[in-house]
């Protein structure tokens, strides 16, 4: 006897999201066309329209895909470490392991969903500047904790300095990704942890 | 009696170009129809298509029209200057003046066309990779006067400041027009202009 499974369409949606993932972060929403995604999960486009009420809505569960995959990966990196300025450190190290498996999939997909996004899609667009927005509060909170404990020196402005590293991560992969050449990637690495090292307080 | 006139032709490309600039570099070459291109210069499909191959050869022509603008008016910052250090600063101020245009232009060419070419297009992709390449040059030939001139210290690595330098003008455009936030551009710059001072030579 058949049981029905009612977690069978989430299964589903899933096995179509982390199929397509890579593609839409390669060719972006506009360049994805249903066949690619009919070529990537081995469905029949009703398959897929059963599932999902169009393009955009397999576009959207994907961003959230990605994000949450790099999102998680940093925070694993961050909590590995103890100190305020390992826990700093750990995101350009971590971005140092990404990078080959970065490259491959397309770049960043924040990066790439937001040049893609801010004009065309509002809801994507919304989702770029809430994962930025999460990206940016970690790292304010790990600055205002290295300075409540005296690690990191009072005068460093926390909003700044996170700021200028998100730019240069977004930056180095962009300019890495484009050209081919990894030196932008890790010259954006290095000038992060010089800038955590810069603001180490002389105890 | 009607005269022929033979630049008639490129005149009306060249109104095709300008006219649809801004549209490919807010809506990406996959997400600009060609009703945008007659909607946008009130011409026809046809004459649209008399005048180009097709919308993928309209968009390598407003990519080079894009780009030459830029550098032009980057050039024209940097010739107002005498010192090498002058020079290398005119490029964040120039940035500094831009900003609002470029993010109501629909933010920075190079990087719009570099995030949604490199997987797709590869003629754009080649320019883009050109386009960075001729910024790098300037910022490295600028560097180099500054050391042979006893401007800039001789340790600073020339190839290292000019990437980062690009880097931080790609990331703080991308993240300014992505969160609607100035910050992340005019931070960028900052650092652009700390990271030139540094490099100054104790005389």
């Amino acid at each position: 006897m058949k049981t029905k499974d009612p977690n069978k369409a989430e299964r589903t949606r899933q096995f179509i999201i982390e199929k397509s993932a890579s593609i839409f972060n390669k060719k972006g929403i506009a360049g994805t066309s249903l066949s690619d995604l009919t070529e990537a999960t081995g469905l029949t486009k009703g398959s897929i329209y059963g599932n999902f009420k169009d393009k955009d809505e397999v576009a959207v569960c994907v961003f959230q895909y990605n994000v949450d995959n790099l999102i998680s990966y940093l925070t694993r990196a961050i909590d590995k470490e103890n100190s305020s300025i390992d826990k700093l450190l750990a995101i350009p190290k971590a971005y140092r392991k990404l990078y080959k498996t970065m490259i491959a999939y397309g770049g960043c997909p924040i990066l790439n969903t937001a040049a893609e996004a801010d004009d065309t899609h509002q809801v994507l667009c919304r989702m770029t500047v809430d994962a930025i927005g999460t990206m940016k509060k970690t790292i304010c909170r790990l600055i205002e904790s290295g300075k409540q404990a005296d690690e990191l020196n009072n005068a460093t402005d926390t909003d700044t300095m996170a700021e200028v590293v998100i730019c240069l991560i977004e930056g180095g992969s962009l300019l890495s990704k484009t050209t081919g050449e990894k030196t932008y990637m890790m010259n954006s690495l290095n000038q992060i942890e010089a800038l955590i090292q810069s603001a180490v307080s002389a105890k």
